[in-house]
């Protein structure tokens, strides 16, 4: 059975060069790169290629400011309690958007236990932020700035570079979620002036439950996993070596095929947007125009459920989202749409489409097609669509 | 080169099921287990699958009382950091032992700078915490008591049952790192009463990079990692898929092939303390008589360095190692030795000798071969040594 992924924002495949490295890993089964005697010395020397390979990738100044950690999860976690805990005597204020992944909400709502107070900026009709409203909101007491690379939802990209430059200048530390960029667009951290930034393996075809963190030399975070001297003492516990190398290998091609790989995506993002007209009518782009991703695209099909839709694109063997897979269960409407000034409704009504290197205009077309006969279906047994075509 | 592993507490092979598991599942590539729709179903029923075998290896009354992690390490982590914030309206004192990882130790001294207070108890010359020790450090404040079922660097097993019921009856949380226990001696949550148990994978011959935590239903504990649902709401992030595939088939076979396994490394430890006279005089035995693990030999060599040992054993091709691998880098005489009430240079001159299901009585025959020789070679440079002869 073949099923056309349009959920890669949830999970993508590995890459075929990530599978054989991994398989060579396990039949050569390394020992601890920590261990004292030569037996680890192989491992530790596959490790540090590993972390040069993704150092590359994000253009870092020595591969030393790379964490390995077990997914983007970790690494926010770790970005934003780590900062947190580790500045709590210079105050207690940390600056975040309303549209951040739940692994950032989360983590602050769990610091506001701690006594840290969180000031959350909305976002303008394109899903994004205002720079000049980050530095309104920095206090003498802001001790981090935690606003996402984009997002997972929309595709929205925010003015990074721009709100970097502020956190330096009023000297407060600054975190950016990238877990959806990294390995997807250009991504350089000395170019953004991020302190910290969080990325996730799987974005760039690696194994999942793998990831990093960015830190910038001298940034002063505590760590998350306290323990053992691993990770230049920064992050405890013996390694994933094989989904590190995964990872490693997964980065390397990352890079070399940036640029191909950005032509495909934009390519079919185009097709998309231009075919879409031709099969469904009455619907809401929730992708920034200029400034968004180029692998994922966010539609609010009104007057229908996109739960019901994704279902019945499921039983045509296309697999699409409704939103993010880390909030699979949960009934309430996204807060990222909410955000961005969308009734309930429309919200509820919301698609994410999102696809990869492995995509073809095929898919594109065979989603299309379905798409037009599921909403065709679902809306003749609409109560609201009726109701909309009798006024 | 053949190398003779007798450092299997740093790393143990991959056992060649779990191999051929963790290859198909790369080969499979499954889909993320929370996505939506179909692609994800089959991902989540092999993650239970692992579930319910790792519940078994240790007797847990569902399946659901386990927490995938990223190894031992954040196993601890989660369990002394997220015990002690979620319980810390009722009081800010820990209870603990002066012989634990240092994954223990490290995320200790992090709650301190919370506020918590920690009481560490001393052990007795066998390396044992005396459980009347532990009622009388109990306070109204105390949240929690974390001591670890053995020791990684003596092999010393405590009387984790005992302090069990004395948590119990002062309604203390309990915690016990069992790293280096799970999958080697039998381990039953129940039986044993404990209501938080950390373990790793490889300790079974899985995969390094994943382990778990065993948290009793009903206990009040924090994530370490906030964000999505995964894991029933206890630890966020997409899983460590192929690595959890892993750890599940080991767990199988750690419970299947426990006594035989058990058997098979009682005659390798026996075999390897009856012979040791016969090659070396004037050593330390730091493993308990009685209450210690199958797979672990200290001993501390008189007048010598344990690292000049080692690294001359290496040359060898024999691995041995000094201390815990998670510790490799320092240069301090072990904690846990020195708790025994060695003397610095006694302890300095510790090897520890760790051996598994793939080691034979010719590996433990040529080990004290060569350590003959190099113990001979070490002393008769040894100024310690000249001296001690003098006298």
């Amino acid at each position: 059975m073949k099923i056309i992924n349009l959920d890669h924002i949830s999970s993508k495949p590995l890459l075929s060069e990530a599978k054989k490295a991994m398989i060579a890993a396990i039949e050569k089964d390394y020992h601890n790169p920590s261990s004292q005697h030569k037996s680890g010395e192989e491992a530790a020397e596959v490790l540090d290629n590993a972390r040069e390979s993704v150092a590359q990738l994000i253009n870092c100044a020595t591969p030393k400011e790379i964490v390995f950690t077990s997914g983007g999860t970790e690494s926010v976690n770790h970005a934003i309690k780590g900062v947190a805990m580790a500045n709590a005597e210079k105050g207690k204020h940390i600056v975040t958007s309303n549209i951040e992944h739940n692994a950032v909400i989360r983590s602050l709502r769990r610091l506001k236990t701690a006594g840290f107070k969180v000031t959350s900026l909305s976002v303008d009709a394109g899903g994004r932020v205002n720079p000049q409203e980050v530095a309104d909101a920095i206090t003498d007491e802001t001790v981090l700035v935690s606003i996402m690379h984009s997002n997972n939802e929309t595709g929205t990209i925010q003015p990074i570079e721009d709100i970097a430059k502020i956190a330096r200048e009023k000297k407060v530390i600054f975190h950016t979620d990238a877990v959806d960029s990294v390995g997807v667009v250009p991504i350089d951290v000395q170019a953004l002036g991020v302190d910290l930034l969080s990325f996730a393996s799987n974005t760039f075809y690696g194994p999942t439950g793998v990831g990093g963190l960015y830190i910038r030399r001298g940034t002063r975070v505590f760590p998350l996993l306290d323990g053992g001297i691993q990770e230049n003492n920064k992050r405890a516990g013996t390694e994933n070596l094989i989904g590190i190398i995964g990872m490693g290998k997964a980065a390397e091609l990352a890079e070399r095929d940036l640029k191909p790989r950005l032509n495909h995506l934009k390519n079919l993002k185009s097709k998309l947007l231009a075919e879409l007209p031709n099969y469904i009518d009455e619907y809401i782009l929730n992708t920034h125009p200029e400034f968004s991703l180029p692998n994922l695209v966010s539609l609010s099909i009104k007057y229908i459920e996109g739960e019901s839709v994704m279902l019945m694109l499921d039983d045509d063997d296309i697999a699409v989202s409704t939103r993010s897979a880390c909030a699979t269960g949960s009934l309430r409407a996204s807060h990222v749409l909410l955000s961005l000034g969308l009734s309930h409704a429309d919200a509820q009504g919301t698609l994410v489409i999102s696809f990869g290197i492995d995509t073809t205009e095929e898919d594109i077309l065979a989603f299309l097609s379905s798409l037009k006969s599921v909403v065709t279906t679902l809306r003749d047994i609409s109560p609201l669509y009726s109701k909309a075509r009798l006024t």
